[in-house]
C-alpha cells in the first residue's frame, strides 16, 4: 500500500529541481504520518541532488529538517497524536540491534536509513525527504517540538542543530569550558547560539572581520581573526574543544596550537582529506585530538530540543518559497544567507 | 658549586659519542645523587646527538632511561636515602605551577627541563644525561624502582614504558577493552605487555608476518599483518585504542577503519606530517579521533613503576657496554634490537 505525496525534486545531477509526483508507503501500525509545515535547507541537501558524493540515486527528493504537524498515527504509536508538531531529522530509521544503536548512537549505525536517497528496510522502497507535502515516518525517530517553539526557527534544529549539539555534549561544553567554532553559516550560528546556552565562554575563529556584531548576538564573547598571527597567538592553549563546521578543505595548523591541553577539535563539516595535511607535533606536545563527528542519535535530538525549547533558542531562517529552491541553492553555494534557508512548504502547491 | 662528572657525549651532530667529562651542580637540600647503573638507549638519543630535530646543543650527553643507586641527599629530601634503588626519565625538572602540572602531567608543562639537552630553570646550567657515571635530580623528579625488579630491564620503563603506559590508561584500556599496537620495537614491546597485563584484548598490527610468535610472547592475543587487505577489512570497527608507536612517516588509512566507534588512534612515535594526509570520512562516521601522547607525568610514571613490579614486568632488553653506543645506534636506525639497548654503566671507565 503506497500513498501519492507532491514533492520536489530532481531527475539528475545536471537537473534543476522541479514539483515531482512519486509514492510513499502507506502507514506501518508504528508509523507517524506528518504533513509537513517547513524544510529546513541543507548543504547536504545540495550535494546530493548534484551528485557530489557519487552515491546519489535518482530521483533525489531533498530535506531532512523537517517541521509539520501530525496528521495519522498507526495503531501502535504512542508518544503521537494528530495535530502534534513533530520533527524528523536525518535519520528515519536503524537497525536498532547493534552497539550504536543499543547506546542511542543511531547515526553510527551501519544500518540507518537516511530520510532521502536511502532504502527502508522493511519494504525496500526509497526514500524520499522534506521537500514534500507529507512523510510517514517510524514512531522512534519523530522528534517532539516543544511548545511555543517557533516551528520554522525549528527546522534547521533538526540537522544544523543537531550536529553541533551532539560534539558539544559529547566533549562535554559547559560552564568552565572555552569553545571555539570555526565558521559561521547554518552550523557555526547553532554552535554559538547552543555553546552560549549551555554556560560556555565562546570564541568564534572568523576570516573576515564583519561579522564581529552578528557574532556577539548569536552568543559569541570573544572574535578572532583566523587570519591575524597575532590574534592566534593570543588564544594558544585555550579551547578545550573547537567545532569546525566548515565544509571544504581548509588548514587546520593554525587551529591546532589553540586546543588546550586534552583539548579537541571536532570536524563536522569537512568530507575528504586534510589538506593541507596536519603535523603531529602540536597533538603530541598537549595530548589534543582531531575527531569526528555526525549529526547525533534520536534521544539526543530530543534533549537538544528539550533544551533549545527551555532557552528560546532556534536557528536565524530566511524564509523561502518551494520554487525558490534552485535560486537558494546558487545562493548557499555563495554562503549568501543568514544562516540557513527554510522553506515555507505551504508554497508547494502554489 | 659543581661536581665532575664522566660521561659520554658528543660535540657535533657528525661526531660520534665519546668519553666526555663535565661539570654537573653539587646537591641542592632538595636533591637526590644518583649513582647509575643502568641507563637505556632510546632512538630520540641518536636524533638529539645527531641533530635530527634542529635544536640540539652541544655537547650532548644523552641518556633519559636511568637506574641507579643513591649514593647521597640533600638536607630536605624525604622519600629517598642512600642506597635506594631508583629511576629518572625523560624529566628532571618542570614549573611546578601551571596546569598541567597542578594535573601531574608535567610532560606538558611549558617550563620542563628535559633530562638532557635542557637547561635547569635555577641555576641556567645545561642538563646532561644518563650516558654517565651520575646524575642529581631535585627529589620530586626521582622515581622508586620496587623491591625485587630486574634494574637493568626497569631502565626502558623510563621511557619506552611510560610513553605506552600513559595512553593506555588514559584512554581506559583495560578489562573489555580492545587495543591495537602498530609497531614492534621498544615502545610496541611495552605497549603489548603494559595493554596485556591490563586486561586488554590485545593486537599487534605488523608488516611483517616472521613476529608471530614473540608477539605472542609479549601479549598479543592477536596478530594482524597490516599489509593484507582481507586481514584488516576482518578487524573493521573493533579497537577502542589503537596505539601507533611508529616514529617515520606512515600511512594511517589502513588503521582508521579498525578503530570501534568513539576510539583513537594515538600518535606517540611520528613527530612531523600526517603524509600520506588522513580522510576525514572514517572519522566523522564513527566519531573516531587521532591524538597524541608526550611521555607520561611523573606520579603516573610511579604508578607505571609499582603496576610493573607487581606483575613482573620489565623491558626485554640487549645490553650494551658504553663504548660500543656508537655500533648500536647504527643497529637502531636498522630496528635491529630486541627490544631495547641497555647500557652498563659499569662499562663507563672500561
Amino acid at each position: 500500500m503506497t500513498i501519492n505525496v507532491l514533492g520536489y525534486g530532481t531527475h539528475a545531477a545536471t537537473e534543476t529541481l522541479a514539483s515531482y509526483r512519486f509514492e510513499r508507503r502507506d502507514l506501518r501500525t508504528n508509523d507517524v504520518e506528518i504533513e509537513i509545515l517547513y524544510c529546513g535547507v541543507c548543504h547536504s541537501d545540495l550535494h546530493m541532488a548534484r551528485n557530489d558524493w557519487g552515491f546519489s540515486t535518482y530521483p533525489v527528493v531533498p530535506g531532512h529538517e523537517i517541521i509539520g504537524r501530525v496528521s495519522r498515527v498507526g495503531a501502535d504509536v504512542k508518544r503521537f497524536k494528530t495535530g502534534d508538531s513533530v520533527g524528523v531529522g536525518c535519520l528515519v530509521d536503524s537497525c536498532q540491534h547493534c552497539e550504536a544503536c543499543h547506546h542511542d548512537l543511531e547515526q553510527y549505525c551501519a544500518g540507518q536509513v537516511q530520510t532521502y536517497n536511502g532504502i527502508d528496510s522493511h519494504d525496500q522502497m526509497p526514500t524520499y525527504g522534506g521537500y514534500s507535502e507529507r512523510i510517514i515516518v517510524t514512531e522512534k525517530f519523530v522528534l517532539k517540538v516543544p511548545d511555543g517553539m517557533d516551528l520554522a526557527g525549528a527546522a534547521p534544529l533538526l540537522c544544523a542543530g543537531i550536529t553541533t549539539w551532539s560534539p558539544l555534549r559529547h566533549w562535554k561544553a559547559g560552564k568552565g569550558s572555552k569553545v571555539a567554532v570555526v565558521g559561521l553559516g547554518g552550523l557555526g550560528h547553532m554552535a554559538l547560539k547552543l555553546a552560549n546556552a549551555l554556560g560556555a565562554e565562546v570564541t568564534l575563529f572568523t576570516r573576515s572581520s564583519g561579522k564581529e556584531a552578528d557574532a556577539r548576538r548569536l552568543g559569541a564573547h570573544n572574535i578572532v581573526l583566523s587570519s591575524d598571527a597575532d590574534q592566534m597567538a593570543a588564544v594558544a592553549n585555550q579551547f578545550d574543544l573547537i567545532i569546525d563546521t566548515v565544509p571544504y578543505q581548509h588548514d587546520l595548523k593554525p587551529y591546532l596550537p589553540t586546543l588546550a591541553l586534552n583539548g579537541t577539535l571536532v570536524l563536522v563539516g569537512l568530507l575528504g582529506d586534510l589538506e593541507p595535511t596536519v603535523n603531529t607535533i602540536p597533538l603530541i606536545m598537549g595530548r589534543k585530538a582531531i575527531a569526528g563527528s555526525l549529526i547525533g542519535g534520536i534521544a539526543e535530538t530530543q534533549e537538544m530540543l528539550n533544551f533549545c525549547g527551555k532557552h528560546g533558542i532556534t536557528s536565524d531562517i530566511e524564509m523561502i518559497k518551494m520554487p525558490e529552491i534552485n535560486d537558494a541553492y546558487e545562493r548557499l553555494l555563495k554562503s549568501d544567507v543568514k544562516y540557513r534557508f527554510v522553506i515555507d512548504m505551504a508554497s508547494l502547491k502554489s
